[in-house]
């Protein structure tokens, strides 16, 4: 079954399943029903059923889910069934944050160096992962299979740099410049804008508190 | 007009609406057609009329948008015509990431302190704000007014963290820890789950690559 036609909304739902299922199976808990899953969740379970549809459905009825196959299927789906080797554009608080995410390496993200402007922090490690000089960076694409790149610096010089990626090979690119970046259809790009999102926090403190004084 | 019935999904695109027009008024662009604003967002002109009907509509047929105008309403929509104060709690490389970020300040969002629990960091200061010792962090939220907590601390002490804080009075949780908490709805939560995040980087490189192939 072709993967081509699930909607955003369920992919964006996919991490979520993969974490608690994940959870369960730390805790040792062999199956679970899409009731017991959406109390957990809190969604629906008709909607746990109907995102999981999509993959074929993994459930039995009367028996629910397989927590560790479903947790390998998604996981696989995700692509996290193979290794993705990543590199830090900007090497600053939030670069040096990202290479100390211990979380990531578990998933099979595997992070082989920072590159960086500032001769201060170019030949220092971070979590045993070297910090390398920006103008090392096309030489070291050439040489490593390197397939997401973390763009953590500013954002006028993102779109330049991540342009320089997709031609040297890069597959996807994790941006966190504050900026919307031109790529071809070819590469994968997933933005975390963070002034975006204490934007949508500010927005929900003044709906919370507008449905308060309306009570 | 009441904002209650708006969809989630119109607040998501509220502060790309709001960075577009930034960008726009700082590049002294006065007006601008639904047209033009859908060919620089990458959107069609009938959702860009759509989402801003929400609020009324600011557009006039023949004119377009008042650039200021609706730069200036969007933010009221979204609060930042209020300031925010915000404190941190977890001092590590993410906390001093997002305390370093200078775009903040310019919305409205003021980062007041650091809390942590290491002793190496109290007493410290990031770009001039104070790293606190946790111990302090009750009789802190007495004494000032503080809006928003940003958790940038490891999953286990989350919601225990988030519970204190919402009794003593926190109005938003800006979550960094992977993992989802459980708060009154007074509370606002917005949650930025780095792990999902690249996890959909991930399927989305795979789903490329798998259009690729087929083609």
């Amino acid at each position: 079954m072709g993967t081509g036609a699930i909607s955003v909304a369920v992919i964006r739902r996919l991490p979520r399943y993969y974490r608690y299922l994940g959870e369960l199976l730390k805790n040792g808990v062999i199956r679970i029903s899409s009731k017991e899953l959406s109390e957990r969740m809190g969604v629906t379970a008709s909607q746990i059923r109907q995102d999981l549809n999509n993959f074929g459905g993994f459930g039995q009825q009367g028996y629910g889910y397989n927590v560790e196959y479903l947790y390998n299927e998604i996981g696989k789906i995700l692509g996290l069934d193979q290794k993705n080797e990543i590199i830090i554009i900007g090497a600053g608080h939030l670069g040096q944050a990202i290479a100390n995410y211990v979380d990531f390496a578990r998933r099979g993200f595997i992070i082989k160096a920072l590159f960086d402007i500032d001769p201060k922090l170019i030949g220092k490690q971070v979590c045993n992962i070297p910090i390398l000089g920006m103008d090392t960076l096309q030489g070291y694409m050439k040489d490593h299979n390197i397939d997401i790149a973390a763009l953590t610096i500013p954002k006028d010089n993102a779109p330049q740099i991540a342009a320089d990626l997709v031609k040297w090979g890069i597959k996807g690119i994790w941006n966190f410049a504050p900026t919307d970046l031109q790529l071809p259809k070819t590469v994968a790009v997933e933005n975390v804008h963070l002034t975006e999102s204490i934007m949508r926090l500010s927005y929900k403190i003044k709906d919370s508190s507008e449905k308060e004084e309306n009570e």
